[in-house]
């Protein structure tokens, strides 16, 4: 029998997860929530019904897990706990600084409830958490690196879009090269955040706008783009539409670190995601972590976890056997 | 109360794990044993004694986890499932074909005791599996790729020192770049065994030697270099000390997946690794790995556990809290 996946909310997340599960043969989706108006969102999967988000109650018997495709500004802080109460849940939660309270919410929703909630699952948070975890327990004494990019960031290219004048944008960060071949050498830099990431713009402005102004604009904005070495390029729709239109992400974690009874040997870990599509792959990350939350769940845990708690196994749809025969 | 590691054997593997403790302030080195005459050997560590292996029954109740450092040949298959009657036990036995039979016996002697007995630890098996198998989870359409180097084997340096007139060997397998590059883009190639590794053989001959007899003999060697294509230096006893007497290594694992309902989007995970220290880099895995061990015992675990079953929380000595508001 198939673990039975519902998704709330239906966006570039959710389509990922959607997409995933086809890839998935032990995973079915067999329902789609939305605060919009069902009628108007149109899914991929066929033979799959949408529902108002006031139906999702009815749903406990029949979701083995809830994917919520929610946003963690508003979102997720919200609907992951109240849905831990209903379901075994799974999100995407990212705001770093505010995890764990939003841990400890969901926590005690999905135990009282008997539910399992895993949070912050995808890229980074996520994959990049669990190399980061991982090479710090194997190599104590180190630091740590993590670049993204090359990739689109949606947040800054929503940053340039609310500048009067500019019609569309998009942004990608990008990780300066010269300072990652410096942490791959092993000599542990210190590195200032301009020396991490570029920013290069591609915008599309009004005919009557001012451009000056709008570079000068986008290049002192604070957090965004002053800290940073940043590009802007004036194109036209078409253009960006030709050849921007992807959301392809990816980055890299490191860990420098040293062993030996002098600290005499170098040791360089290098983990790095190049990703097409940056909503497909954390769907997919997603699709692998709701079937450990269904197994984890049904072997009596209940719970908020992260990648950290989960055992790399339950990830998997192939049997320990066959996983230790062909994997180890 | 630290967590106290006792050691079978003292040869690479042991000194890196012993090395390894000492930047782990949980971790303790209580006592080696040896099947050598204990007053011979001498460790690191001061205050710790070193004892024959016909002592070990003595110290059930004073270690926690004992690290067996044999070889997987004739060692680990008797060893770890015999030890594993009265102490919770880590091996880096790493024969992939007898994986299945070692991981029964480990598994019966394990759980009729009562202990853990984690097998195949270090980084392949160990590391590599952990992303290959967390990898194909994520991506299940795709391809993994394997690759080791540059770095020292020391059986295949072993086995052209078995050559009559060869005083001394060292042979590095080194990764073919081309491939390497052909997989980071994407392009999912068929690679032979000789597309993927060359062989450098560093040797030293007697005087008298027929160094051409000596080089097509290690050339045609079959399994170890018949496959590949293989470099032979002949230099000085001297020249290999300075120059070829440090035991790196590393490699690369990829795995290259697509996703999309058209599956029209790529993605290609790369984990590296670039060790100056072979056995202090394994030694360092396999203490975290130890401290695995003794809690999931603690726990009421019991049985034969690989890196697949165990939670990445379990290996870190900094506290769950801690991990999530820093490394998440």
């Amino acid at each position: 029998m198939s673990i039975r996946i519902g998704l709330l909310g239906y966006g570039n997340l959710s389509r990922g997860v959607e997409s995933a599960i086809r890839q998935n043969a032990d995973l079915e989706l067999v329902a789609v929530f939305t605060r919009r108006d069902p009628s108007g969102v149109r899914i991929q999967t066929p033979g799959v019904g949408v529902y108002g988000t006031d139906e999702i109650e009815k749903w406990t018997d029949k979701i083995d897990v809830l994917v919520l495709g929610g946003g963690s500004a508003t979102d997720l802080p919200e609907q992951t706990p109240k849905y831990a109460k209903l379901f075994n849940v799974v999100d995407s939660f990212d705001t770093h600084a505010k995890i764990p309270s939003h841990f400890a919410n969901v926590d005690a929703a999905a135990k009282e409830s008997g539910h399992v909630g895993i949070i912050s699952v995808g890229w980074d948070p996520g994959m990049f958490s669990l190399l980061r975890m991982v090479s710090t327990a194997v190599l104590p004494e180190g630091k740590n690196y993590t670049f993204w990019g090359k990739g689109v960031s949606q947040g800054h290219s929503d940053a340039i879009r609310r500048i009067p004048g500019v019609l569309d944008a998009r942004q990608y960060t990008v990780p300066v090269e010269e300072s990652v071949e410096k942490v791959r050498s092993g000599a542990n830099p210190e590195l200032t955040i301009r020396q991490q990431h570029t920013r290069e713009c591609f915008v599309v402005a009004a005919e009557d706008a001012d451009k000056a102004a709008i570079e000068k604009q986008i290049k002192e904005m604070p957090n965004y783009f002053a800290d940073y070495d940043t590009t802007v390029h004036f194109i036209s729709q078409e253009e960006l539409n030709a050849n921007h239109k992807g959301l392809p992400h990816g980055g890299f974690v490191l860990r420098s670190g040293v062993t030996g009874l002098e600290k005499e040997h170098k040791h360089i870990i290098e983990y790095s995601l190049k990703l097409d599509s940056n909503p497909e792959f954390t769907g997919s990350v997603i699709a692998a972590y709701a079937r450990a939350a269904y197994r984890l769940q049904k072997e009596g845990q209940t719970g908020c976890k992260t990648v950290f708690d989960v055992a790399p196994v339950y990830l998997s749809a192939e049997s320990p056997e066959e996983l230790r025969a062909h994997l180890l």
